[in-house]
């Protein structure tokens, strides 16, 4: 009865020779067979690395976030090179967790001053791009588009989701990234307000997609989601910790970027352009391996994690 | 800073009239400002009450499920109905949380025998009628329809999501419930088995639509799902707990069809055929009040969360 999902360990654990003679591919297998030259490092300065408090049975907590590549949300990103190394979220803390929507994490008390020099990005959420430029950022990749309910259509550059408008005349493309579950925005007051980057919240159920293109997508999770996602809601309006409940707040020890420590965790991701990925997104959608028995035919963007491990592992 | 969705709870706060008058419509106001006929009641007999053992703070652990319609999934609902009556699921637990897919619930030593007569459905996934008779189900509803990567649209039928694809000949229509964060399925074995509904899984994650039509959907969480999604996640394969983490078990102390219960919750649900939910969609797809600036002109099925309170609140 408890094998909803076993069948995927059991591919897993097969050679990839007996796999490719007897059995489907699935998303598991398409990953672990990828070539050595697929896989891209994440640069060190593209790496966050967030210290919670220990937990109640005395466990480290440590939250893994890679930054997002341009051209998307730069001036958020460079706001958040200069938080961290100001050690600015040190004793900072998680002060909201609601259901199915979003943990957010910054400084309860919003009196905290930020670092001088840092500035309130005027930037747009979105990119827009003349067809056949120079600087032209995304086409059409016919393997690994997805219909999308807000855009033209999806795709994956950099190892990171976006979304596609054509403009009227045909000859513009505009882009923009999409929130998924495990992915950071920049939480901000009323428009104009596009926040600094200081105030963060990580998705922790369905995304909710018409936040694209209104909040900027900064980065996403790529180890310890669960200390996010499994916290305690907060009774409070929205999910904030209400005043009784100031104990459940997770004191944030310390956030530094992977290039600022003397041991640093290092990452790589899947190249969106490979192979192996294209074929990944086609097995995601069409999964005909032991346990499914109708193939979906199709993928929602954000249901085509990226893979990204730790080197090594 | 923290502003981010405190924006909602304003329009909330704001009578109904000053909304009209200066405020566009939120999927708040739109459900506050529903007239008392639009709103159905919830059949006691559709309700499982499930108690957990009390939190390490002493609070007590109640989580709803409301089960699903007809057409859809009858057989299993018959068996959750049944499973509930034998008082099967009390002293059994809650033994598998995998972060972003599943938590899951049931007799984790796989022994227990289940209760007499109770029948493995080999009920279809899926139901097809044929277009102008008589038993013909859903057809399209143009306020209310979205894209799908899965079908051909969705839409919703006595408060529940759905798919739909247009046979080739034009004259069937095939239709299935849909995977949605909160909604709960028939964990099973390898096909052809297909479960009995003893051992259940909620989504706590992005929904992976691909489970569409290979698991049946038998319900989702109408209140207390903070208490399966924020369940410390499994260390072992696929989120089950390991054997030296078996104290992260969270106990299953009963549960019971409301019509069993002395005093039942009541509950009712947006009727999704009504004028409100057909407005509560169009707003959900285009939000342009003061938090918004760039309107996402679609949404997706799961992002309609189809409106459920506790009657009296």
């Amino acid at each position: 009865m408890k094998h909803l999902a076993l069948v995927a360990a059991l591919a897993i654990a097969l050679p990839a020779a007996a796999q490719e003679a007897e059995e489907p591919d699935t998303p598991s297998s398409v990953v672990a067979s990828a070539s050595a030259e697929e896989w891209r490092a994440v640069a060190p300065e593209d790496i966050l690395v967030m210290q919670l408090a220990p937990d109640t049975r005395g466990s480290e907590r440590t939250v893994v976030i890679q930054l997002m590549s341009p051209p998307f949300s730069q001036p958020w990103v460079e706001n958040l090179r200069a938080l961290a190394q100001a050690r600015w979220w040190d004793g900072t803390s998680v002060y909201r967790v609601q259901d199915n929507y979003v943990t957010q994490w910054g400084d309860a008390t919003e009196a905290k001053p930020l670092p001088e020099g840092l500035e309130a990005p005027d930037s747009d959420y979105a990119v827009t791009t003349v067809v056949g430029e120079e600087d032209e950022i995304i086409l059409w990749h016919p393997r690994q588009h997805q219909r999308d309910n807000h855009a033209h259509w999806t795709q994956f550059k950099d190892g990171w989701p976006s979304a596609t408008i054509v403009g009227e005349n045909t000859r513009t493309l505009t882009q923009w990234p999409i929130h998924c579950y495990g992915y950071i925005g920049v939480a901000r007051d009323y428009a104009p307000d596009t926040g600094t980057g200081a105030e963060l919240y990580a998705i922790i159920g369905q995304p909710q997609r018409h936040m694209d293109r209104n909040l900027a997508v900064v980065g996403r999770v790529i180890e310890g989601m669960e200390h996010l996602s499994s916290l305690p809601r907060g009774s409070g309006e929205l999910g904030f910790y209400s005043e009784d409940e100031a104990d459940l707040r997770t004191p944030i020890l310390s956030v530094r970027l992977a290039s600022d420590l003397a041991d640093p965790p290092a990452y790589e991701y899947l190249a969106s352009d490979s192979e192996s990925f294209a074929r990944y997104v086609e097995v995601r959608a069409n999964r005909d391996d032991a346990f499914y028995t109708v193939p979906a035919g199709g993928v929602d963007v954000c249901s085509v994690q990226v893979p990204v491990h730790r080197m090594g592992q």
